[in-house]
């Protein structure tokens, strides 16, 4: 078998497709522009292109983008009150920190200082506890963005066995969470697990969220299994140069999966449309309107 | 094989010993005597035994026990404005309002009001995202008892299969979140699961909360395995006297498994304990403290 590739590009450009239709009418039947804000604290250049690209996609999607940039320096309690303004500023519906933060900075304080219902990285301990109890959480964007995927691909998830090796808080253990939803018998594995080559094997759908570049070896497969690949590796490439993979080692692993996603060009681009997704959720559950996306 | 039975009742015991000891340092090594709120509306008999139990025990181990009942016609506004009278009470560390409410009170909203510093149930959305995130939390009382009965049978769990049967918000959830963070590789199964006896026959430790009088039959068990039965169904006895059953098939179970806990008398009597337990860890916590107990 030979898995047909999962194309996570164009999936997250019909995602901001759907979100800018959202926006649209939430314009036309509310009078409502959903903002997004994004603070960034000091120079780091992969952040500052990340929330350069969150700008440009926000904008493109109709919504209003408010670029908070503050200096390296900045003290935690200017922070603070930087948010609590985000918080109470009507025009904004969704807040994100860019991580990492300085060192003089508590991250764990600031992010808990967002507003839950504009925590739109679904990073809060209320949007945690939400998820994990089924009532209506702004869900972290990765893991929603493998789920959307995962759903795509396969249709209903009911009954299928879906393995989750990594149990992160921002995406192994949410990730677990929504495919419990859908109605998947759920296993979670990591470090301590025994036997993990046999734990991968027995999954319908394996989402990989590791770290560790191309660990995931084709003979973990299930044939004809949905591999989705949240790693992002950097390594060393031919002649010297960067190179990124997954967790999953792609080639090995796609002449027996059903399908798969490809790093790049697979999870990764979902993320940003998810965050503008939850940002439209967000706006519209602020008004007492509900969300405008299914599932 | 034969297993060994758990013995519950033999636990809570100790546990509530252990609370006693705590219970003696925190007045003598800081003044403070942890205080215990349970809320009753109406007279529902089960309810009031239960109740009557707590405020029994909790006075049995050195704590106060505050016993507020309220009328079946109570209204949500007022049961709201106890909860904030408790909430700002510095002698009341715990709050526990007992289920069923009457059906003018929305249950949610109650559970919602109270602090979740306070709340020894561990149901607040709060205590389910600190849990979900690894973070200190109040725990809920019966999944933290299977734990605890699964650690004292088997030692460190790190890297057994762990299979939970049933999924909810009390029970299955959180006792899936405490098994992870006692690094097991865990599998969370419930109605949509499609091979329930093969997903259990996975499990070094099986724990079912189902709700379903002996579903979990013998042939179901891996042999040696630990059996947690969180079950507690009335059924038909003989000569037309009602019994009460677990969700395993208690006989052929044990012939197989290398430890069950009985029902009754296995995790039954372990939640009172643990709720007692809670208490002592949030007037600890609330007065800047670390919880005197383990794990
Ligand atoms: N936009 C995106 O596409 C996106 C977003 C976020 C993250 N990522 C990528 O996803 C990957 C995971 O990110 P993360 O933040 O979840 O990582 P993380 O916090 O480091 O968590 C890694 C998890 O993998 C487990 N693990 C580590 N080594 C293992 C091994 N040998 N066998 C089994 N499990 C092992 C760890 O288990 P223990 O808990 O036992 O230590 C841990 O739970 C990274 O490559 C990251 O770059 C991508
Ligand atoms: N102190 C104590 O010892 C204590 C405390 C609390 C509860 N309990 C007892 O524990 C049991 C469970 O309580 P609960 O509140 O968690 O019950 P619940 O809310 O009714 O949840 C039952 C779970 O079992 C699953 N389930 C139902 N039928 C199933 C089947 N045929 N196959 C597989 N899974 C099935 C359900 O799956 P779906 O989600 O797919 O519907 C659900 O997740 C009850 O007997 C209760 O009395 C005891």
């Amino acid at each position: 078998m030979t898995a047909s590739v999962i194309d996570g590009k164009a999936t997250a450009a019909t995602i901001r497709q759907e979100v800018a239709r959202a926006v649209e009418r939430l314009k036309a039947e509310a009078g409502l522009t959903p903002g997004l804000a994004v603070v960034l604290v000091g120079e780091d250049p992969a952040s500052s292109i990340y929330v350069r690209n969150k700008n440009k996609q926000t904008v493109e999607a109709g919504m209003a983008s408010f670029e908070h940039k503050l200096d390296e320096g900045t003290s935690e309690a200017d922070l603070l009150a930087l948010i609590d303004r985000l918080n109470a500023d009507p025009a904004v519906n969704g807040i994100l920190v860019q991580l990492p933060l300085p060192k003089q900075i508590d991250s764990a304080k600031v992010l808990a200082a967002i507003d839950p219902a504009k925590d739109v990285d679904g990073f809060h301990v209320v949007n945690a506890g939400r998820l994990a109890t089924g009532q209506d959480a702004l869900v972290p964007c990765t893991p929603l963005g493998c789920v959307i995927l995962a759903k795509q691909t396969l249709g209903d998830l009911s009954g299928l066995e879906a393995v989750v090796v990594g149990r992160s808080n921002i995406v192994g253990k949410p990730v677990a969470q929504l495919l419990l939803q859908e109605n998947c018998t759920v296993t979670i594995a990591h470090s301590r697990t025994k036997d993990l080559a046999a734990t991968c094997r027995r999954a319908d759908i394996l989402i990989a969220a590791v770290g560790r570049p191309e660990m995931i070896k084709g003979d973990w497969v299930k044939p004809g299994a949905t591999v989705i690949d949240v790693g992002i590796n950097r390594i060393e490439g031919e002649g010297g140069k960067g190179k990124i993979v997954g967790d999953v080692a792609y080639d090995e692993a796609a002449a027996v999966a059903g399908h798969i996603t490809p790093v790049p060009g697979g999870v990764g681009p979902m993320t940003i449309a998810c965050l503008l997704r939850n940002t439209v959720t967000a706006a519209a559950r602020q008004n007492g309107l509900s969300s405008p996306f299914a599932g």
